[in-house]
């Protein structure tokens, strides 16, 4: 039976990236050798990684705009480090938006290496909206927000104007819809949602905000070093970039960002638009704020949990459930999620509204 | 035709595991999920990384004596960094051995925490040779050596015996012979080499070691967070941990260390054999400090190269070019190599001598 994978990450990717990167395990490029035991210095390997910066820049229209594309080894966990010891002078201040679980983790390591600001939360309310109205401290050496929240299942509509370098964790929406990157000084995203299989991390940096802070910076967490060598500072994860690499291809296949906004659009609206319209579900996101890729909801009555997570595990639909900060259901829609299979829920909540009418 | 894969890494692995993990990107174990797509939280996975984390200390003869092992992402550089921030007391002093590049880069990073004495240097000679007799001062925090010089082909055969914590990288022979890892309080291997592909990195560690420095670590940083955490503080390289359990049981298939460390003991007496045997040939590595992993060697007569490249590429041979640093030919032999195919390498060099013989 075929599966509609609804897993909030590692997540669904385009069929085709699974079947080339079988494949090149089995023969990378017709060389008679697996991509898992070529050289990362090989000239084949060598040209993935370049093309896969270089597609980056193309497909958030950065090329030639100051910005260099990472591919780098760690998690986007990783980043909430890198980010300070990069831009957060010493004796400076770095402001922070707290819109959930991640945006959090990045405060706490910030807060290790100085003064941190948090200019904003939405944990008063288990973090069901994104702050509004919030100012910016001129004085801060960045300022670091998280687009998407895959656990609370809200989004940033609207980025702010301000001076003050932008710093975005992307993981969860990355290449999901149009964005003025340009405005961005650090964009950041794990692989692992939209981009890729777990095991690499996307940074894309405006390269002119680097080396001012006066820190004595590890190699492995200075950008600058990473920018030198290439993303090859050190191994890369071969396979994971390989893997990312074909689903950006396949990204630009589709007609880049654009075209996948615009179905992606389409997937929240069947989905928001069932779960506004059937009696039995309600979602947990403010309206204006809902995540067009995590979408999170509940029961109205518990009573029919039982039932409805037999109707969708019969369908074939897996990774429906919603993390423990808020219960009851999420499903990520990501790029590779045709909307085919937001159907079958849908049509999966409407079986459970006919089966438990009075 | 069959290649026969000498490359230092990423580099050669059981063909098995190609398989296996290019079915597991299909479909992993019949779930009709690839392994790219599930949740590093599923059952399925989570029981992967708790085998594969069971099999090290296994394979290691470490169970049940207060070590823990952790697949963690950045690569090996990045330990270069975790280690003096877990183990360099504020105002303590550290001891490094410096054998090559990578011990040179290990003492690089750990200069930026604190004061870093280095015991002994065969860098006068190329770094070929492994320094002997030095003596560890008391006080350090700990001593840290590299048991196998990938670049310059030589390795450590005795590991010093002293009170002070020994750290190693062991990131080009891990579970290739037998030690007493038991005497060491925390080892570190890029998978890449003898392990699995580019993307995870394994740490052992000595749990009574850790949280003694004082400082304030960042939490991706911090060995006790990662091993609270069962080595899923953040989402782990799903693919590069599941290739590397594959690895780790097929070397337990073929009978553990004990048994790979005899067929590694033969590969290397052939090749170096030849090498010793045959009058175009020279090693590079002094005698008593040759490494069993990485083989290098030189032609006597560099007119000879041409005719020697053109032999070994055309028997399938691949990755045999030597690292800038030391030049010529390093053929790495890792568990994972047949001597199959290290008999044509030697079949070739015969061939070389015959062809050129007045």
């Amino acid at each position: 039976m075929k599966k509609h994978n609804f897993s909030a990450g590692p997540s669904i990717l385009p069929q085709e990236v699974f079947e080339k990167s079988a494949q090149a395990i089995l023969d990378f490029n017709g060389s008679g050798l697996s991509i898992l035991e070529i050289s990362h210095r090989s000239k084949d390997f060598v040209a993935v990684m370049e093309d896969a910066r270089a597609l980056v820049l193309e497909l958030m229209g950065l090329t030639g705009k100051g910005y260099q594309a990472l591919f780098l080894s760690g998690g986007a966990s990783l980043e909430f480090i890198r980010v300070p010891y990069n831009l957060l002078t010493e004796g400076g201040k770095a402001a922070y938006l707290d819109t959930g679980t991640w945006a959090s983790a990045a405060i706490k390591e910030a807060k290790k290496f100085g003064s941190t600001e948090v200019v904003a939360s939405s944990k008063d309310q288990n973090y069901n909206y994104i702050p509004k109205g919030y100012t910016i401290p001129a004085d801060a050496d960045y300022f670091h927000c998280t687009s998407n929240n895959t656990i609370f299942g809200t989004q940033m509509n609207e980025f702010p104007e301000t001076d003050v370098p932008l710093v975005c964790d992307m993981s969860s929406d990355i290449f999901s819809r149009e964005i003025d990157f340009s405005k961005f000084g650090i964009i950041y995203a794990g692989a692992q949602k939209n981009m890729g299989p777990a095991g690499t991390a996307l940074i894309v940096i405006k390269e002119e905000l680097l080396g001012k802070t006066g820190r004595s910076i590890p190699s492995l967490l200075d950008y600058k070093q990473h920018i030198d060598k290439e993303s090859m500072y050190n191994t890369p994860a071969v396979f994971p970039v390989y893997a990312s690499y074909l689903t950006l291809k396949w990204l630009k296949e589709q007609g880049g960002v654009t075209a996948i906004e615009a179905k992606n659009n389409a997937k929240a609206a069947l989905l928001y638009g069932e779960i506004d319209r059937n009696p039995l579900f309600k979602g947990t996101a403010q309206t204006e704020d809902r995540s067009k890729m995590n979408v999170c909801f509940l029961l109205e009555n518990e009573a029919h949990t039982e039932q409805f997570d037999k109707l969708w595990k019969a369908a074939g639909i897996s990774g429906l459930a919603g993390h423990r900060s808020v219960g009851g259901y999420r499903a990520s829609i990501y790029n590779a999620m045709p909307i085919e299979s937001v159907q079958v829920l849908v049509d999966v909540m409407k079986e459970l509204e006919r089966t438990v009418a009075p």
